[in-house]
């Protein structure tokens, strides 16, 4: 599981900090998070190929958190892209987003599809066989969904010594990865957990902004392994997350206990401060296991 | 008059080039003209303030031309401005910057005035008393217009020797400056040629992107003492041009030659090209004043 951090600072984008956008490489699929200005080009800085987004997930519609998705949409034309195109948001993006192409002109050469959330309870939004997204709704001062990313349980791991010792052809291969137990020619049945090993314990990422501190999503996020949660102030300003529906460093810690997730990774950050490095300081009075986004940055979990 | 390039080169946004956008200062007025995406990141590059930016001419609604618009109204509304703003552009523009701000649940605590444009003959779209600018009706994919920024004649300067051996009282300076004759309390009539010296000749800048080569519109920048004037393409690529209505930097020289305008500034380069001087180099082969934009240049004419 791979996260690059494109922009994690709030409100607008300026010289040297960008608005929210990340992309979550999890069992070969790459997911982008949210797409605020300038996207496209932070996807260029960090050299992540454009014709591997397939699926874009937009938490709300403030423009730090979609304005470049349009941005995105029309490049992705410009170069000829012919993968379909998912876009998972708030009802409303694919009105915008039309009208934006419609006025300049210009269709898409390649499928675009619009997933256009309006629940206010967690629903699945994506499926394969290998990964499952669902929403997180949060409490913002608008409409707004995080993500969670889970990994499905892995096949179990072949024990090559074991077998070869049993004899057993390689075309039960995969029914031993999927946990059956293997007849011999002899009628000897041998149990699954014989000739495997465990599987690397299923992954799971949460994305969680912009919200209020709100204890209705613990029991949405326990055990992940990582928790990104907005943290856009510090307590000090903890007046001024309550009225802007955001939260402080301490109170997302304090989710992060709650939830007992793995890693907490702070975000969201506004431009107030002066080091970053505070919100992880006030985080570890509640919750060991801080870690700071920064743009740029890149996570392997 | 002062030309800041915040952005010249067509098509997508890039690590290292901007899509167009560029802040004309004339009489103390500063003007944005386009807005693609980045803009605002590329108004603080250039320490360019965002209170002094109260008129915004959109010349269509191509992406790499507005879609940094939104983006910036968001901004100046975070950054609690209260000046009015003006934003003159295609029909259209206002329909999808105010979806945009409902959608986000926002509204401007300032005034925001949209100005759109229809009409495929030349028009005054803003006037006060020192500055005239109207539409370049420009042959573009979509409804396109250039602006035409044209300084008022201005007042003329005082010959302050000659007045005061006139013994003129400067409660006379204004009419002087207008042009006023001056009568002497002994019936003398003083011509104002005799205490006023020549005004410094009005200026003009004309912006035309993105457009076909198109010899209609020479009458309407005749003369013009800054021309710039797109270059999408070199001659190599004329067949390009012509099919996705932009210009080559020889077509452009040749506006610039038939309009005998004083200065060609080309830009809107596809990134396809190595060196932007060699669109300077084919444009110097058909007309000699030629400069090239480039982001982050600053010109003063």
């Amino acid at each position: 599981m791979k996260l690059t951090i494109l922009g994690c600072y709030a409100a607008t984008p300026r010289t040297i900090t960008n608005p929210t956008a990340q992309v979550l490489e999890i069992q070969n699929r790459m997911f982008l998070i949210d797409c605020g200005e300038g996207t496209q080009v932070q996807l260029r800085k960090n050299k992540i190929r454009f014709s591997k987004i397939e699926h874009i997930f937009i938490s709300h519609l403030h423009g730090d958190h979609f304005y470049g998705l349009v941005g995105l949409i029309s490049t992705f034309m410009l170069l000829n892209r012919v993968a379909d195109l998912h876009v998972y948001g708030p009802k409303g993006i694919k009105e915008v987003i039309l009208l934006q192409l419609r006025l300049s002109g210009s269709f898409t050469g390649y499928n675009l599809y619009f997933h256009e959330l309006e629940s206010t309870e967690s629903e699945v939004v994506y499926e394969d066989d290998k990964v499952l997204v669902r929403t997180i709704p949060l409490k913002h001062r608008v409409y707004t969904n995080g993500y969670h990313f889970q990994e499905k349980e892995k096949e179990r791991k072949l024990d090559i010594n074991a077998i070869l010792n049993y004899g057993i052809d390689q075309c039960y291969y995969q029914k031993i990865k999927n946990g059956g137990d293997i007849t011999l020619d002899d009628g000897t049945v041998i149990p699954n957990k014989k000739i495997t090993t465990d599987p690397e314990p299923p992954k799971s990422y949460a994305f969680c902004s912009d919200t209020v501190y709100d204890e209705t999503l613990v029991p949405q996020i326990e055990q992940t392994t990582v928790l990104y949660h907005e943290s856009t102030f510090l307590e000090s300003e903890a007046h001024l997350a309550e009225k802007t529906l955001h939260t402080t460093a301490k109170q997302a810690a304090n989710i992060a206990r709650l939830a007992n997730v793995k890693q907490l990774l702070l975000g969201h950050y506004s431009t107030r401060y002066e080091k970053i490095s505070l919100f992880r300081e006030e985080a570890e009075t509640i919750f060991p296991n801080v870690l700071l986004s920064d743009d740029g940055k890149v996570f392997e979990f």
